[in-house]
C-alpha cells in the first residue's frame, strides 16, 4: 500500500508518494492555481495523484489514504475556515476531496500543524510523543503535537504562538491588526523592524557605527551580530527576550519534550539556540524546564511527511 | 457498578462513590495523615473505600476502579514526581494502589488537571471538548483537556498557566523563585501584593483617601473596587491587564471553547470577567477569540467527579 501527502501553498503544491510505513518514495510539485477564488485546486491535486498512480502502475484501491495540509485553520472534522491565500471560503475539505477520488480517505490540517506532525514523525522531534514547533519565516507559525497527535483547537486555531501578546507596552502594529504579538520581534520581518527602531534611536548615538543600514535582511541582523556590531546584538537580544518568554510560556502551558524551532530565521543557527535558551531558563517554571530546543531537519518536506503521517 | 474519585489534599482527602454513568451517589472526607513522609496514606484511603463498600453491601468486583487527583505532577502512565505536601519521592502511585486493592484499575493525575476534567464532564464545561481551567486561590493552577481527554505533558507539567511569565519588569520574587509570575498578580496573595505596592507608592498622593488598610484581604480589594475606591480599581485593573493576556495567550495557543475561572479569587463574580475580557479581547488573535469565560460550577467537589472520570 502507498499513500499521499499533500502541501498546498500559495504558489506551489507539493505532494509526496509514501510508502505506507512513512518512508518517501518520490516527491512533486504543481502550480497552485488560485483564478476563480481557488475552485480548480482540488481538481488539480486529485489530476496530479492520478497521474502519479498511473505512472507507477498502480490503482486507487492500492492507495490508503490522502492527507492535506493547508494554509489556513481547519478543524479536527476536516472544516476549512476560511483559506484567504487560496480564495476558499467555508466548506468540509475532506468531503469534497474524498468525492472526486472515488471515495478514498481525505485528512486535513493547517499546514504549521501538519508541519510539525513531519517533524514530528520523520525529523527533529522523532521518538518523541509531546513535541511544538515554532517556525519562524515571514511571518511566525506553529503547531503542537500531544500524545503522537494534533492539537487542532476548537476552529483549527490552535498553535498560534506567533500572535501571543509578550509585551504590553509595543505601539506598532502587528500584521494581525493587536499590538505586542511574538511575531513583531521573532520573525525575519519583526528582525528588520527592531533593527531599523534601533537606528531610528541611535542617531549619532551609540550606534553610530553600525554595519548595519537601513534596507538590511534579518540574516544581515544576524550577521552583523556575530561580528559583534552592537546595534545588531541588541536586536538579537531582543528577538531572544521575547523569544524565550514565548517558548517559556508554552513549556509551562504544554509541558513538551522539545521544541523545533523552522523556518528561515531558524538559519541563524547556534546564535539564535543560545539566546533563547538564556532567556528560556530564567523564565520557565522549574517543574517544565527539561526542553530541548532543536532546529528542524525536514525544511520544506516537513508538510508533505506530516500530511503522508495524517493517514495510518 | 460504581467507580470511586479520589482527591487527596494536604490536610483532608475527599472521596466520592459514583454511579458508573458519573453521578454522585456519596461522599466522604477522611484526613491525610502526612506521618512518616505520608506512607500511610495509601493504606488509609483503601481501608476506607473497602469500608464503603462494605456498608453499601457491595463487593470489590462491583467496582469499576479508582481515580486519584494529587496535589503534584503526574505523568499519563501514573509516575508521580514528587508530592512535598504529601512527604512523597518518585513512585507509580496506579501501580502501587492497585496492588493494595486487588489489583483494582486506578488511575492518576494532578488535583488541578483533575478538577478540570471535572468541571468539563459535570460542571461548567458540560458538553464542550476543548476545555481550560484556571483556578485563582493563594496560588493559580491550571489544567487542559483537549478532545475530551487530559493534556498531562511530558513530566506531568502542562497546564501551569499560574507561573507563565508575563511581565519582565517585576522586581518582587515569585513563591517559585522567579520574577513575573501570572500568580503575582492574580491569585488571592498576589491582589493583596499589588495593593501593598500601591499604597507605598501613593504615601500623601492620589490614592491617600483609600478603603484599604495594609492588612487588607483579596476580598476586600474586590469589594473596595464595586465601591469606587481608585487604589483598589487600579489593583483590580491590574489583575485584569495580566489576566487578560495570560488567557489570551492561552487562546493563541490552545484554542478552547471555553475558560473556566475557579478557586476563591473567582468568587468576585462579574468585576473579574469584565476586567478579564476587556483586556483578552484586546490582545487575543482574532480567529481564537470564541471563548466563553466560564466560573466554575463543582467548588470543592471538582476533583471528586474528575477523578472518577478518569475511570471509564
Amino acid at each position: 500500500m502507498v499513500k499521499f501527502g499533500v502541501d498546498v501553498g500559495g504558489t506551489t503544491i507539493k505532494t509526496g508518494l509514501f510508502e505506507d510505513n512513512g518512508r518517501l518514495i518520490e516527491k512533486y510539485e504543481i502550480p497552485t492555481d488560485k483564478t476563480e477564488h481557488g475552485r480548480h485546486i482540488i481538481d488539480n491535486i486529485t489530476d496530479h495523484l492520478k497521474a502519479v498512480l498511473k505512472e507507477k502502475g498502480m490503482e486507487i484501491r492500492q492507495c490508503q489514504g490522502v492527507g492535506i495540509g493547508l494554509p489556513g485553520p481547519v478543524d479536527s472534522e476536516g472544516n476549512i475556515l476560511g483559506c484567504v491565500n487560496l480564495g476558499w471560503g467555508t466548506f468540509n475539505i475532506e468531503q469534497e476531496f474524498s468525492k472526486k477520488f472515488e471515495g478514498l480517505p481525505v485528512k486535513a490540517g493547517n499546514d504549521a500543524t501538519v508541519a510539525t506532525l513531519g517533524e514530528q514523525r520523520a525529523g527533529a522531534g522523532r521518538g518523541m510523543k509531546n513535541v511544538v514547533m515554532i517556525t519562524l519565516g515571514t511571518g511566525v507559525g506553529g503547531g503542537i503535537i500531544n500524545q503522537g497527535e494534533i492539537v487542532y483547537g476548537t476552529n483549527g486555531g490552535a498553535g498560534e504562538i506567533g500572535h501571543m501578546p509578550v509585551n504590553l507596552e509595543e505601539t506598532d502594529i502587528c500584521g494581525c491588526g493587536k499590538r505586542g504579538c511574538l511575531e513583531q520581534y521573532a520573525s525575519a520581518t519583526g528582525v528588520v523592524r527592531m533593527a531599523k527602531k534601533f537606528m531610528n534611536q541611535s542617531l549619532g548615538g551609540k550606534y553610530s557605527h553600525t554595519l548595519l543600514n537601513r534596507e538590511c535582511t534579518a540574516k544581515q541582523v544576524f550577521d552583523a551580530a556575530k561580528e559583534g556590531d552592537a546595534l545588531a546584538k541588541e536586536t538579537v537580544e531582543c528577538l531572544g527576550r521575547y523569544l524565550g518568554m514565548a517558548l517559556a510560556t508554552v513549556a509551562c502551558i504544554l509541558n513538551p519534550e522539545c521544541i523545533v524551532i523552522g523556518g528561515g530565521v531558524s538559519r541563524a543557527g547556534e546564535i539564535l539556540i543560545r539566546e533563547i535558551e538564556k532567556n528560556f531558563n530564567e523564565l520557565v517554571f522549574k517543574p517544565c524546564k527539561n526542553v530541548k530546543f532543536l532546529l528542524a531537519e525536514l525544511g520544506n518536506d516537513a508538510g508533505i511527511y506530516g500530511a503522508a503521517a495524517l493517514i495510518n
